[in-house]
């Protein structure tokens, strides 16, 4: 009974691609007026051209960019028949004041009647804040982009492309697993955090999957994947005008996740893996970052505590500064963590670097010094501390801060 | 009735030189064990030897030094009977075991028996967390510095210098007003926060004044300034193991600020003047830094919310790359003002760089762009935010961040 299904994350993988049923496709508008010919607007569609069913996650910024506005109200009115996704980088149409809706509203629009698939599409915008869209070239852009939607890997490759603003290079996922001779497989593409914390950056991800799913089923599988994923990159606290994550299911398959329990863990589970990579993958292509950290905190008397305390030392300029530098510096550490102000007690701190101990009971293990020297001289390490005053966890991917980032980022 | 008393910073300075009755010393005892002959070590006491009331602030952190921890100690059994400060750079005696509080216990014990003064003194210690004390260089130093206790210019600028670490200057101020004859100073030194907000060098400050006043008395004054000051530079919810502020009272001057509502006032203005100017020189002295820049908001629903508005503004790494590069990017400023999550609205938003609107009612002001950009080149610049949904208001002094500053920090 309760056979366990074994879900896989596809490695290559090829994206989009992966998941059948669906239509994609790039093109290049020089929305950056730039002539350079970069890919920068996108669709994602149905295969067939019928409705999707749909789930999104969205900026908890108070200033949202029009088209997350557009975006909200698709899918309060319409969240289980979208046409599906539209989407530019280059510019964010983000306090653009008046001209903002309107834009937005005819990318919808216009993506709705150049598909001919006649339902309301979600429109996503990254890149420059406070200019108006070129919103005749992007139109342009949607009817040529329309002509030439497919399932093909090269489009699919495109449209992980396209979506990119400061990224070094497409992220791409695909999870999948058996069930009564069916495969089902989530797939996505996302960009990054230009930067990582404390920062904003739009983040943009986008979900596709075969099953046949309610927009309920779909939500809840989606928001519990990007608080375990995306928000655990600290990003959450301080997104940015643009950031937004969508789901979108097919029905290609006639499962329903919500029909059997094992079912529906392994459809979370496959979700959540998509979203896990893609997060990491956003994480190790942070603007001029040389290092990945895994902050774990355990042992805190609540979950929350320990978040605390992950983003604390996460968003340490200080610690930031040292990993970049390759000191391991405890100090830095600890300082970061009394600062959460979750009432921990130095005496009790057991501190790892991997699985060097550097701390036990607040007591620096000095013996160690070169030992943690060489595992923060490696391009991705685990910092471990453990509170010892209860079962609250947290688990936070970070990076180091280098001088390459401030002179990139001095000026737009 | 009620003449207002003109309380004035004194221009140039001479730091606790202008206040009479105390005596100071330094002296260099190599605690950083480089022969560097750098001054390290200093006291400060009654020129009279007799007992001081007293005030003092401390660190925020759940992490506290050991000397932190004696010096609230002296605070709580003798606030009005307290011999003086003893004071180190070079070590912060922070997380560093079972030997942290009887190091900080023999060097308070130590200044009160070399000063021949018996009375308690207050401890503090700034510099490498992590390390034990060199508790037989400190008490030699300690026996040293008693004997040139005076109330000269010279030891006055050398307790200023004793107590600095990665400052490039020493930090000075005093106030003063005449009443009934009688002329009440407040002096102060300072060494600064070695980075400003997000993070946590250890700020210290001591003030010396010549009233005769209760703790109460001190503790409002101080605990109010404070919170004006140097709690505005945002160094406060990251405060350092270390952070302390003390004043202390000679009663040279036999008037009782509790003695008359206008003399109370003065003094507290007095109080604060000094801290404002303290804090001022400590940002502008922040590692690295190129730029001062007060983040005023104006207009939200309640000071809280201007509060988290302007912290959110002056701790992004983005707004502060972008004073670094002169590059007046109000989309940064908004985003950041946006995930504090106070409820703003985009299109209620009046920006200004200095008195120049970037924004009204949410909408750019192009035109003024080459405006902007003069502003943001300068050394020193103000940006109002008025989120115009009330009266709230909260003004915080904050900097860029530089390549140099990641360079100087990646290893201690």
């Amino acid at each position: 009974m309760d056979a366990q299904i074994t879900v896989q994350l596809k490695e290559p993988t090829k994206g989009l691609a992966d998941c059948p049923g669906f239509s994609y496709s790039a093109v290049a508008t020089d929305i950056r007026d730039n002539q350079s010919g970069q890919l920068d607007l996108a669709l994602i569609t149905s295969q067939t051209g019928k409705a999707l069913s749909a789930a999104a996650v969205f900026t908890q910024n108070d200033v949202t960019a029009a088209p997350v506005d557009l975006s909200r109200m698709v899918l309060e009115s319409s969240p289980e028949k979208v046409g599906g996704i539209v989407v530019n980088s280059g510019n964010a149409n983000a306090c653009t004041g008046a001209y903002g809706m309107p834009d937005a509203k005819e990318m919808s629009s216009c993506a709705q009647v150049s598909s001919g698939i006649g339902l309301p599409f979600f429109v996503c915008s990254t890149g420059r804040i406070g200019r108006r869209l070129p919103i005749n070239k992007i139109i342009e852009g949607i009817a040529s982009a329309a002509k030439s939607l497919d399932a093909s890997s090269e489009n699919a490759k495109a449209t992980a492309q396209a979506i990119l603003t400061s990224d070094t290079r497409e992220k791409e996922a695909s999870a999948s697993f058996n069930y009564e001779g069916q495969t089902i497989t989530v797939a996505g593409i996302a960009k990054g955090a230009g930067m990582i914390e404390p920062n904003m950056a739009t983040m943009l991800a986008f979900l596709t999957t075969n099953v046949s799913a309610s927009h309920a089923c779909l939500q809840t599988a989606l928001k519990t994947a990007c608080d375990q994923s995306f928000n655990c990159l600290s990003i959450d606290g301080d997104m940015s005008t643009n950031d937004t994550v969508i789901l979108l299911a097919n029905g290609e398959t006639s499962l329903n996740p919500e029909s059997n329990s094992e079912l529906l863990k392994a459809f979370q589970l496959a979700v959540l893996k998509v979203c896990e990579t893609l997060a990491y993958k956003i994480v190790s292509d942070g603007e001029k970052i040389t290092k990945v950290v895994t902050i774990e905190i355990i042992g805190s008397q609540s979950d929350a505590d320990a978040e605390k305390v992950a983003r604390a030392i996460g968003n340490s300029l200080l610690v930031k500064t040292a990993f970049y530098g390759s000191d391991p510096n405890w100090g830095r550490i600890v300082d970061a963590a009394g600062y959460a102000q979750v009432g921990l007690l130095i005496d009790r701190l057991d501190l790892h670097y991997d699985s060097t101990p550097a701390l036990i009971a607040g007591k620096s293990i000095e013996d160690n010094l070169s030992a943690w020297k060489s595992i923060v001289e490696k391009d991705q390490f685990k910092i471990t501390l453990n509170l010892n005053q209860g079962n609250g966890t947290f688990k936070l991917l970070t990076t180091d801060l280098s001088e390459a980032y401030v002179d990139f980022n001095k000026s737009e």
